[in-house]
């Protein structure tokens, strides 16, 4: 990754990207010196959050702002970080931008708030998980990877580092591992191979957990795993 | 707790304690000076286990071993460490046994390995959780607490601190306060308050996917909670 000079940038679109959590990854990712695409049913609206990133960053950031779309195809990095009720239909109406070969990377979280509940608990899926049901919708040829889930974006949205790990899911190890890799590009970030994409069942129940933690105490709360080996986390 | 000279010792009863999770709580609760007694449907197996703690903390140790039914009465903290295909069963039988105003603290993990499947993997349990099929079981005088799922075995059985939070549900704060209590005896071990029983939901599946990490990363995970004030780790 940030390939700059080293060959063809590979940019990261973040579909949908103009709520917190799209528009913090940007930001961090944007100072780790990635090339990002912020994505919005409005080209204006995407531009504005990139212009929004840039003021942050400096001059020297490399985001836009595409139409979702537009985004799709710019880029084979797909970031999706929706509120849950959006997910499926924005897959959908996006599935044949999409290029082969992309990685979609899913933090979507199926709070029980989609559908008029708390954010502490969440609804059941059919597939399992959000992440799974990611996983239907997209064509064979694209490839999901859960992550991200359990990050504070109030935290990342600030300027220190986080202190929190990013356990990543998903059944292509390549993507897997690029995921990782971007992960670990965001200071204070442990990312940890969580094994198959059905296991983001419980990395997405996490987040709920976390919720009702913030609310409970005040605060902005995230995990780190402890007990095993340096090779886990990378 | 630890009583000792203050005032009548309040036993902690580990019910059907002579498995790894029920037996390595009573080593370091009983090396933190509480009295602990290990329950066994049998007497004979309960005293070797209590003979084992011993030789272990030493001489001065308050462990001794019951017959479950025996521990229950002996006690009004009871312990529930058995694998979840026994857990109902257990329950239902020692109900008579268990007293008035006694606290249940359950850290029964609904593991697929309970019905032949995985241990990094879990069913649904009607209720919701192991520890809400508990609450369903056990008499209205008896509050339960969910706790001590996270914790590596292992290293429980070792003479290390650990390096893991607690995370406490129940909807009997003043239960869930005595066992953030108890756990907080434990070196290394951090007691957060997690709300009510139902959030038990979350915190049972977290061992499943830490059994996952364990699987394939050889280690003995655990977690901690970043991100909250001071007060939510009482």
């Amino acid at each position: 990754m940030s390939q700059m000079g080293a060959g063809p940038v590979r940019p990261i679109a973040i579909i949908g990207g103009t709520g917190p959590a799209g528009m913090w990854l940007a930001l961090r990712w944007a100072r780790a010196g990635e090339t990002v695409i912020i994505g919005s049913r409005e080209r204006a609206r995407a531009e504005q959050a990139a212009a929004a990133i840039k003021a942050r960053v400096g001059e020297h950031a490399a985001v836009s702002g595409l139409e979702n779309s537009a985004a799709c195809a710019a880029a084979d990095i797909l970031v999706l970080t929706v509120p849950f009720e959006g997910q499926a239909a924005l897959i959908k109406r996006l599935k044949s931008a999409m290029t082969a070969g992309s990685i979609l990377i899913d933090a979507t979280v199926p709070l029980a708030a989609s559908i008029g509940g708390r954010a502490s608990r969440t609804v059941g899926v059919w597939q399992g998980s959000a992440a799974e049901q990611a996983r239907e919708l997209v064509s064979n040829d694209v490839s999901v990877v859960a992550a991200f889930h359990n990050v504070s974006a109030e935290l990342m949205g600030g300027d220190n580092p986080l202190d929190c790990d990013v356990i990543v899911c998903s059944d292509d190890r390549d993507a897997a591992q690029l995921t990782r890799e971007l992960a670990a590009k965001i200071p204070g970030i442990r990312p940890i191979d969580g094994g198959k994409l059905e296991n983001a069942r419980i990395v997405e129940q996490i987040t709920a957990l976390l919720i009702g933690l913030n609310i409970r105490h005040k605060g902005h709360a995230g995990i780190r795993i402890t007990g095993l080996p340096p090779i886990a986390y990378r």
